[in-house]
């Protein structure tokens, strides 16, 4: 049994995090902060979970936090920043579920999240908690940045087909779709059910945030210069992300099978990638509540552009599952443990 | 660990059980049966349980049946009386998660499921599954009905207030809500999402066939009569039921605190039953996927009538969950193995 | 062509209200008014509006809104009075879309809306503005206090069987169903979709303001003391109310085709009030976006308890709709001008 | 007023139509055929109906259509062939709402649709009905094939691009969202609110019947091959579709400004395209119940890639809506008689 603590903790990524935590059997939760919400029963904000949680909200204090194992920062972007260093100093292993280390160029980070990085000496040492990519360095991290929503999907859906090259790289398309739930707990009128519901478009086509994160990862992959169009559109769902994925294939003659046949390989020992057979088309509900990426390879009409399709729950894969198979990791405890959980569905 | 079989199973109520069943640790599933999916992968029909199920519908074969130590009917009404007899004969223990051994009384069961019942004779050896009433026989029964959706968050609403003799049990109301899941998975226009969602109705307000089952489990409780109106009514959404009960109290001063506290002292030991505080309102999504039925009582501006609000999910505690509740009784396995399951929120 | 001002107007009740009145053909609309959207096109806050109206929003000038033949108020509860008195003494009519002059016992008012009513002298002048009661004074009036949701549902559905005493007023139970609309545009964390979609529950039972208002127009039908008990929820849809009425017979004996005729004698004239053949159910689906109320009578099992099921669009007939009801009525237009709208569906 | 006929219409379409036609100014509805409702008031089947129309489905008779000046056909792909000639030859004119007439190559059209063409002959007469394409020969047109629902949300957004020949036409990408009403009312699993809500995924990608309709028109305007990857995803909405468009300039160097005056200049006198302006992104929300198409077009980041976001209400500008356009053209009526609704919102 580890210590943890939980910095934040009032949003959905939150409450997820304590869904799988408290399900897990080598963690035992010592304190969860929250500014807004002191003394406050954690139960009594998320009736969900009475009767397995006994904690309240607690004003964020290193000395306690200090007594902790792993901290993990449920916070908005800017925070994990702030504390990072002095709990790095004491030992303290920290997996930041924000976007505070995700990005290794400091000041492409200044200018994508429109404020002055505070501990920017930790940004070589955090590790991009991709476990599909990263998994060895890890298991021995002191820092991980977990990635973000539409960076997992797209990633794992790009990864085979750029580590074999097959891709050209300047045309990459993603035109990734997300419940709600993504945009977090805040009270804010975009989000009302009146204006999701029955509802569908794009927003920030011009930039989005996961852009340069996601052109990291892929350039660091395959070694070179990526040209991405990144799309996000609002689904009138809660939970779920795909990311519907178009490349054009430097030979157009590579068949659709040995394409398929080289994600099953990649994929072959991972334990939360599922590449679904030639023909299928994932749904999102199929992972609702896991930590599973879904991923269905098209190539259509036999034309040279080839299609990924890859589901994820974006609060799960893309946020609070991944941040436990981290952790996993870096505990060396089996990396599913408090992950086995089967979707819920209908 | 005991060997299982399931019969039916291509409907909601199959895929929760199958999502409950595959996660239980003492269970072994042999067998599952569909006369319309034989040979068919389970978890190509519910890609959700990809990876976690590697068995094949097959037609039902009593042979094969008889192997198991238990089976459950997860098949329309009508199915599992027709297979009872010869499985109860063999031995084999049953849970029939339909209608068909509810009702005591099998005119009253002839006349509203419009069939003529085939086993009448195991209606009286069967035992209504509902374990906050009848725990102790549940474990030595070989047939279990395994209650209905309304009537398990109706009962456990009124079970304190009926036990104490405190309501005018001729004038009981039961304003029920419930999401489509309750429908089944049937191809049917009115389960169209076009039709169900952004659309709120009552339906068969004349007569539902579990307001038999309700009157006959509140009669057996109060030994007297009972006057019920029943009005079930259809929200756009996948899961949950909701009970708001009406009733009259005997004793216009008996105070809400005094009923708050039977509630709760009723349901001290229910690991599923949740009492709210006095004023909370229960929400349906706060017990999402989970086999908890949580219950809040008001006495609005002191009058003399009660409000229980009642809520289950339909699919858990309702129907799957409540069924592996009773196989927990029935094996003298932990009542909660299996179903120590967070709920998903949001 | 009348001049018509509308004062708030950011709201859901503000663009519905302008839906139908950049349709309307009697109606012109001079100005908006919004402190906090001055000087932004109408159409850029509501796109729907794109092409309808060339308006923008301005401060609340009683220099301009005097100049109008009528203001509608579609502002929070305790704006009108503020300024109604001295929009009054010029002539101007008024329809307030608030709560402000529903209630005719001040004491009552301040108590349930928790402040000081700054117009007291206006409640008498106040018409309550449910023009199947009040038509012919709607029409002289200068004050209109356009009713609530829940209260126009509500009453409809009472209201023929209260004028002809047969209740037992003592008795009156409304389970009443909301989608989140009713709860407004403002940025709240409990009408965001993550927390509305896939989720049910009652609120506010322990008093709800709508209460003393339907009990109001209850006792003043019936002449008698009226106990009520009211359960509001919240459906997971953005329009429709249902309200499931239940009351009892004092004679038990009378028969449902004679409610039912009495239900269709009461409203065989009136535009907007539809009584479904025996046996149906109403949707809230089939008045979307209209100005009609649908009703459907019961008598389950033919005991002494009558249910009632009437739907209205909460927009419309609950809000805004009745509001242009209300003023094709005072200003002689005919009734259903700009009201003549065939439902959305699906 | 024409005398207009409907065969079919017991579909979503069909009930649109309905919705439209009784408010349409120019219009009398003599007769709508259902084999399988023959008899029952059409407002039993469609309750929005309920006071609008005063019709009962009927079996479909020549001798009845004849009479017609116009019939719809709202009926599946393959009905409207059968019946096409002989209507053709007593002098009425034909609104298609299905695919029969959509593709000129009979020998694609058979491939695509599975199933022999029955009147082949017709498809030179029958005109595509694209207003903004072809409003000058629907006038006079016996015969119009009223366009699909993606194929109209995706060629109105590339037009002024195909037309000004900026676009590499071997690279188009569409991938395109559309609500589940576009699956019709049949009773299918698959769209189940239980399936659907909470739900999201592609379908089709392999290949999908819209894709050579779209391809037709586009290499039609551009007069060169078409190379087109069409992606449809089904979103957990009812009415909607979003096509989200990518294509390559030819020349990087257009500036997003000049690329949004040429969709200005070409729409400027549409009633029912609007461009939205720079930085803008539709919703489909804003269309809801109305004939309008709201695009918006972006140059992300500067790069040579072109996107455009094109919106409509699949029943609508989709199908019904349009339809009723054509139907205007060809009478000579006002353009928008019968279509100036505004959007419902929220």
């Amino acid at each position: 049994m580890i210590k943890v603590g939980i910095v934040g903790g009032t949003g959905y990524t939150g409450v997820e995090l304590l869904r799988l935590l408290v399900m897990h059997p080598e963690v035992s939760l010592n304190v969860i902060t929250s500014r807004s919400e002191v003394k406050r029963p954690v139960s009594e904000l998320f009736p969900s979970l009475r009767g397995l949680l006994d904690l309240e909200f607690s004003e964020p204090d290193l000395s306690v936090l200090t007594l902790c194992d792993l901290v993990f920062f449920a916070t908005p972007n800017g925070t994990a920043m702030k504390m990072a260093s002095e709990l790095h100093n004491t030992g303290v292993r920290i997996i930041d579920l924000a976007a505070d280390f995700r990005l290794k160029d400091v000041h492409e980070w200044e200018q994508w999240y429109g404020q002055k990085h505070e501990a920017p000496e930790l940004l070589m040492d955090a590790v991009y908690g991709l476990p599909e990519i990263n998994r060895e360095i890890i298991r021995n991290s002191q820092i991980i940045a977990n990635p973000g929503c539409y960076p997992t999907a797209t990633t794992l859906g790009f990864l085979p087909l750029i580590e074999k090259g097959w891709l050209d790289c300047q045309r990459l398309i993603v035109d990734a779709k997300s419940g709600v739930s993504g945009a977090g707990r805040g009270a804010a009128v975009s989000s009302l059910m009146s204006e999701v519901s029955e509802n569908f478009h794009a927003y920030a086509v011009s930039g989005h945030r996961h852009l340069p994160e996601i052109r990291q990862t892929l350039e660091t992959v395959s070694g070179l210069p990526v040209g991405l169009t990144f799309v996000p559109h609002l689904v009138p769902m809660v939970r779920g992300i795909q990311a519907t994925l178009y490349a054009e294939l430097k030979n157009k003659d590579l068949d659709l099978k040995s394409i398929h046949q080289a994600f099953k390989d990649r994929y072959v020992d991972e334990p939360f990638v599922d590449i679904l057979d030639l023909g299928d088309h994932p749904q999102t509900k199929s992972v609702k509540g896991s930590n599973i990426c879904r991923i269905a390879i098209h190539k259509p009409q036999n034309r040279d552009t080839v299609v990924v399709l890859s589901v994820i729950d974006n609060l799960v894969k893309g946020a609070a599952g991944q941040a436990v198979q981290n952790m996993n990791l870096m505990f060396g405890f089996d990396e599913s443990a408090g992950l086995d959980i089967a979707p819920l569905s209908p």
